[in-house]
C-alpha cells in the first residue's frame, strides 16, 4: 500500500515561497500567530493523516455506512476523528477568537483540510461540513442559535450539514418545496423531503444540525421565497434532554465511491413534529447559504486536488519500483528491465498528474489568500480581493474537480492491470474523485455562473482585476531570462481569453442568452487552463529565484523538478486552449438549434 | 433501468448506407449470404442481448465470480450463453464452411459482438475469446490440434483464452519466462506463472483451452525465443476421459469493473504434469499470437464502443425524462420545469457521447471491411487492405478505449447525483469501460506501435494509402454543397497530420528514438481524431444523399440527427488537433531529459 499522500515540502514551498503567508502576520487580526505555529499545524496534520485517517481508507470503502433502526452506522474512526478535530481546534480554526475559534488565516486552515482529504477523503468531509455549517450560524444566526449550536459543533460533538437538494430541486434551487409553517413558539414546523444530504445522520456524533433551505408558507415562488433554517435531528426538550426532532432517514445511497460518508434521504415532519429555527430574515436564505456554498465549493476543489495528490504519490511510488521493459534504444533482452518511470510516456503521465495537482493546489491557495486579504484589508483593497474570490470560485471548484478525474485516471494507467485491481488504492481514488464534478453544483452550472454572471460583475471589473493579477506575474517573470518565453506565451494566452470573453459578451447581445451560454462549460475549461498556467508561472518565479542560491542537492532537485513540471504545463496543457478558442469563436448555436427529436434513432 | 443499449437503425445505416456490405456478396467467398440473412443476424442478436444478457448485467457486477476448491464459479448465464453461442454458430461465424464455420463477413460478425458487449460486456468476452483462440488453432495448429479442440470451442463447450502476461512480463513480452520442456511423447512439459488471464478457469464450460506463450528450454532470449502452445486445463487420458492437466488457479483479481468475467492467476506444472502442445514451429509464437492479438485489439475497441453505446442510451433516456430547471431566458419560476435534454449543455454532453460512440463504431466497421476485402481480393488490392488494417489497428483499439472512458463519464454527468449511485447503470459502465485502455496493450504501447512502426511500414506506403482513403472521401464530399466547408476542414486537418508525421520522422534521425517516441501517445490521439472525422464525413455523405429522397418524418429526423452529430464532431472534437499539433511540433525532449530524481519532494 502506497504510503505518501501529500508533500509537506510542496505545501511549505507554496505557503512560504510562492504566497508568503508570513506577510499576513503584519495585520493585527493574524498577529498572534507565527511561522513556527504554521509549521506545527502542518506537521500535526500530517501525523493525524498518516496515523489515524490513512489506515482506514480502504476499510471505510469496503464496509460503507449501514442504515438500520433509523440511524446510520459509520466507521468508528469518525467519532475519534471528530473528537480530535474538536479538541485540536481544527473545526473552529478560521473562526475569530471571540467566537471560540483560532482566528487562523484561510491559507493555514487550508493545510489540514488538504492533508486530511488526501489521507482519507470521506473522513475529511465530516469536520469540513461542520465548520461551514457552524460559520453560517455564526454569521447570520441569533445569539440563541449561536449559543445552542456552535460550541457543540466546534467541539466535534455535533455534525453540521447543508440540506438543499430535493427530489425535484437539484441544480434548480428555485424549485425547493420543503415548507416551514410559523408557530407562536419561536420555531417553525417543517415538512418535506431532502435527498443527497452528506452526513445528515450517523452514530459518529451525538447530534446532526441541518442548515436547511425551505419555503415559509405563503412565500414568493422561486429563489426569492427561500429561507434558511437550523433543523437539528435532535432538539432539547424542556428538561434540557435531547429528544428526536422528527427528522427521519428514509434511505442511504449506494455510491460509486466516497463511500465512507453516508449520503441520506431525509423526510421531515412525518409526525408533524419537526421544528426548524429561522436563520436571519425570511426569504433571504439562498443569499446566506451562498456563504456556505462558496466555501464548500473551494472545499470541493481542495478535496479533488487532495485525492489527486494521493493518487499521484501512489502511482509515483509504483512507477519507481515496478521493473518493466527497456529503453527504446536498448535491443538486448538479457539486460535487466528498468523501472517504468524511466519510460518517457510514464514520466509524461506522472508529470500530467503533478502539473494538475500542484497547479490546482496553488490556485486554491491563491483563492485562500484572497479570503485572508479580504478579511484584513479595507476599502478598495478589500473589495478587490472579494471580487477576485467571487470571480474565481467556479474555477476553484471545477478545474480541480474535472482535471483530477483525469489525473487520477492517468495514475491508474501507470499501474496497468494492477491499477484496475483493489490491491492498490488507485481504483478507489478513481471512484472517490468522480463525485467532485457533480456535488456543490455540477461543472455545467459553474460554467454558466462564470460566463453568465461573474465575468460581467461590476461591468467586468472583477475580470479586469484578474487580468491585472496575471499581468503582474508576467512582468515579474520577464525579469528572469529563463522565463521570458513562457511569460510571453502566457501573455498570448491571456489575450486570447480576453478576446474570447468579449466576443462571447457581444454574442449575448446579438444572439441572446441561449447561444451565448451554450458552450459555457468550455469557456470555464479555457479559463481554468489559463489560470493554472498563471499559477505555474508564479511557482516558476519562486523556483528560479531559489535556484540562484546555494542549495543542498535535494533542494536543487526539488526546484528543478518544479521547473520541469512548469514547462510540462506550458508545453502540454496550455496548448489545449488553441482548440477551445477555435471552438468558442464559432457560436453557431448548434446545441441550441438541435431538437431533442434529432436524437431519435429507432426504439 | 434503462432499456436501450444499441441502435439497430444506426447499425443498418452503417452496414448498408455507409459501407455497403451488400457489395461483398458479389465475391464467391461470401456469395451464399444475403442481406435478408444479415438482417436476421442483427435482429436475433438484439433479442439475445435484450432477453438473455442485459437482465444479468447488474447481477453479474454485484455477485462477481468466486474462487473456491480450485475452480471459479461464474453466473449461470455464462453456460446458457456459451451454449446458445455454440448452437447458433456465433462463435464460428467468420470461420470458413470447411472448418465448420459460417463464413460470414467480418462486418457482419461485428454486429452480434457489438450488441452482446453493449448488453453485457463481461458476458460477451467468453465467446469472443473462444472465437479468437479457436481461429488461432485453425490458422497454425496441426490437424490433430484442430480436431481435438476447435469443434468443442466452436460448440461453446470449451472456453478459449490468450495467456501471455506473467508477473515480470506485462507490456514487455520479451521477458516471458514460462518454460516448455520437450518430451518424446509429442507434448511439452510446462512450468510457470501466468497472471491477468481472462476467463482462464470457470464452471460455465467443461474445459478451458489456453493459447499460451512460453519459452522452449534453450530458446534464444527475447521475443525470438517465444513459442505458442495449446495448454488445456483438462486433457484427455488414454481412455478419452478429461483429466486435470496440472493448470492451477492461484487466485482471482478483485477488479474495479468488468466483474462478470474472472481474471485469474495460473500456476502451471506444480506437480510436473502440465502438458502443452506446440502450435506451428518453435520460436515463432509471438508472430502467430499477433493474429489473435490484432483481432482482440479490434475486439477491445468494439467492447469500449459498446459500453459507450449503452451509456449513451441510458443517459439519453434519463435526460428526456428528468425535469429540472428552465431555459436560461425563462425567468418565471412557476412554469413547469423542462426535461434536461432541453438545456444546451446537456445536449452538448449527449452529442459528445453520440459523436464518439457512432464515430468509433464507424471506424471499427471500416476496419472490418478491410478484413473482408483482404479476404476476398487478390494481389495489390489484397495487400492494400491488409496494410490499411495493420496501420489502423492501434487506432481501432485505442480511440474507442480512451474516448469511451470520457464519453461514459459525460453520460454519468448527465444524471448528476444519480449517475454516481447504483440505481442507475452509469456508474457500472464507468467502472467497466476503464479496463479498455489497459488490456490488450496499454494506450502507450499502441502509440509506440503506430508512430514507431506502422506509419513507416513499407517506407510509409500504408500511411499513404490511408491518406488516399481520406482524400477519396473529401473529393466525394466536395460534390455536396452542404459539405464543402467540412471537406476543406478535413483536408486541412489531414495536411497537419501528414506534416506532423514527417516532422516526427525527421526528429527520429536528428534526435534519436527516445525523443522521437516520447509523445507517441499524443500522436495516436491526433491520428484518432482525424480518423474519426473522416468517418463522420463518410456518414455525412450518406445522410446528405438520403435527405435528397422522399422520407418519412422519422427518417428525416434520423438523418438530420446524423448531420448535427457530424457538425458536432467537426466543431468540438476536430478542433482539438490544434493543441496536439502545436505540442507535437515541439520536440523538446522534456520527458526524456527529466530524471526520476526530479520527482523528489521530500519523504
Amino acid at each position: 500500500m502506497a504510503e505518501k499522500f501529500a508533500s509537506e515540502r510542496n505545501i511549505k514551498f507554496l505557503l512560504y515561497e510562492v504566497f508568503d503567508v508570513a506577510s499576513l502576520l503584519q495585520y493585527p487580526y493574524y498577529s498572534e500567530h507565527s511561522v513556527e505555529m504554521f509549521d506545527i499545524i502542518t506537521d500535526t496534520s500530517m501525523k493525524i493523516g498518516r496515523d489515524l485517517l490513512k489506515p482506514c481508507l480502504m476499510e471505510m470503502d469496503k464496509e460503507p455506512p449501514e442504515f438500520a433502526n433509523g440511524t446510520v452506522k459509520v466507521h468508528p474512526v469518525v467519532r475519534t476523528f471528530m473528537q480530535e478535530c474538536g479538541e485540536g481546534g481544527w473545526i473552529s480554526s478560521i473562526a475569530p477568537f471571540e467566537s471560540g475559534g483560532q482566528q487562523l488565516p484561510h491559507m493555514i486552515d487550508f493545510i489540514p483540510r488538504f492533508i486530511f482529504a488526501a489521507a482519507n477523503y470521506s473522513a475529511s468531509v465530516y469536520p469540513m461540513l461542520t465548520t461551514e455549517a457552524a460559520l453560517l450560524i455564526e454569521s447570520f444566526g441569533s445569539e440563541e442559535l449561536k449559543n445552542t449550536y456552535v460550541p457543540n459543533m466546534f467541539a466535534g460533538k455535533w455534525q453540521g450539514t447543508m440540506a438543499l437538494t430535493e427530489p425535484q430541486a437539484g441544480s434548480s434551487l428555485a424549485d425547493i418545496a420543503t415548507t416551514a409553517e410559523a408557530t407562536d413558539k419561536g420555531y417553525y414546523k417543517m415538512r418535506g423531503q431532502k435527498i443527497f444530504i452528506s452526513g445528515s445522520e450517523h452514530n459518529g456524533v451525538d447530534n446532526v444540525v441541518q442548515l436547511l433551505l425551505a419555503r415559509i408558507k405563503g412565500a414568493p415562488a422561486g429563489v426569492r421565497g427561500i429561507s434558511l433554517f437550523v433543523v437539528p435531528n435532535k432538539r432539547f426538550d424542556e428538561q434540557g434532554t435531547l429528544v428526536p426532532n422528527d427528522v427521519n432517514v428514509t434511505g442511504i445511497y449506494h455510491k460509486l465511491g466516497y463511500k465512507g460518508c453516508p449520503i441520506c434521504q431525509l423526510s421531515l415532519g412525518e409526525e408533524d413534529d419537526c421544528r426548524g429555527y429561522l436563520v436571519g430574515e425570511p426569504n433571504k436564505g439562498l443569499g446566506y447559504m451562498f456563504q456556505m456554498m462558496n466555501a464548500a465549493r473551494i472545499g470541493i476543489g481542495l478535496g479533488a486536488a487532495a485525492i489527486g495528490s494521493a493518487a499521484y504519490y501512489a502511482s509515483l511510488e509504483y512507477s519507481r519500483e515496478r521493473p518493466q521493459g527497456r529503453r527504446s534504444t536498448e535491443k538486448d533482452p538479457t539486460i535487466p528491465q528498468v523501472p517504468i518511470i524511466e519510460h518517457a510516456d510514464v514520466k509524461r503521465m506522472l508529470l500530467f498528474e503533478r502539473a494538475v495537482v500542484e497547479g490546482a493546489l496553488s490556485f486554491l491557495m491563491q483563492c485562500s489568500k484572497y479570503s485572508d486579504l479580504k478579511m484584513v484589508l479595507t476599502g478598495e483593497e478589500k473589495e478587490k480581493n472579494a471580487l477576485l474570490l467571487d470571480l474565481l470560485t467556479p474555477v476553484a471548484k471545477s478545474y480541480p474537480s474535472e482535471m483530477c478525474v483525469w489525473s487520477v485516471s492517468q495514475g491508474l494507467q501507470c499501474l496497468g492491470g494492477y491499477g484496475y485491481c483493489d490491491e492498490f488504492p488507485l481504483e478507489q481514488y478513481y471512484r472517490d474523485v468522480r463525485i467532485h464534478p457533480i456535488h456543490e453544483g455540477t461543472t455545467g452550472i459553474h460554467g454558466i455562473t462564470l460566463l453568465g454572471r461573474n465575468v460581467s460583475i461590476q461591468n467586468g471589473k472583477a475580470f479586469q482585476l484578474y487580468l491585472e493579477e496575471i499581468n503582474r506575474a508576467i512582468r515579474e517573470a520577464e525579469g528572469f531570462a529563463e522565463l521570458k518565453d513562457y511569460a510571453s506565451e502566457l501573455k498570448d494566452a491571456t489575450a486570447k481569453l480576453e478576446k474570447t470573453t468579449s466576443c462571447l459578451l457581444s454574442i449575448a447581445k446579438e444572439k441572446g442568452q441561449d447561444v451565448f451560454l451554450a458552450d459555457a462549460t468550455l469557456y470555464l475549461e479555457l479559463f481554468g487552463i489559463v489560470s493554472i498556467a498563471w499559477q505555474w508561472l508564479l511557482q516558476a518565479i519562486a523556483a528560479t529565484r531559489a535556484l540562484r542560491n546555494q542549495l543542498t542537492e535535494e533542494d536543487v532537485l526539488f526546484y528543478e523538478g518544479k521547473i520541469y513540471t512548469f514547462r510540462y504545463f506550458f508545453g502540454y496543457e496550455l496548448v489545449k486552449i488553441e482548440g477551445l478558442v477555435k471552438r468558442l469563436s464559432r457560436t453557431d448555436g448548434l446545441t441550441v438549434d438541435m431538437k431533442q427529436e434529432h436524437f431519435f434513432d429507432g426504439m
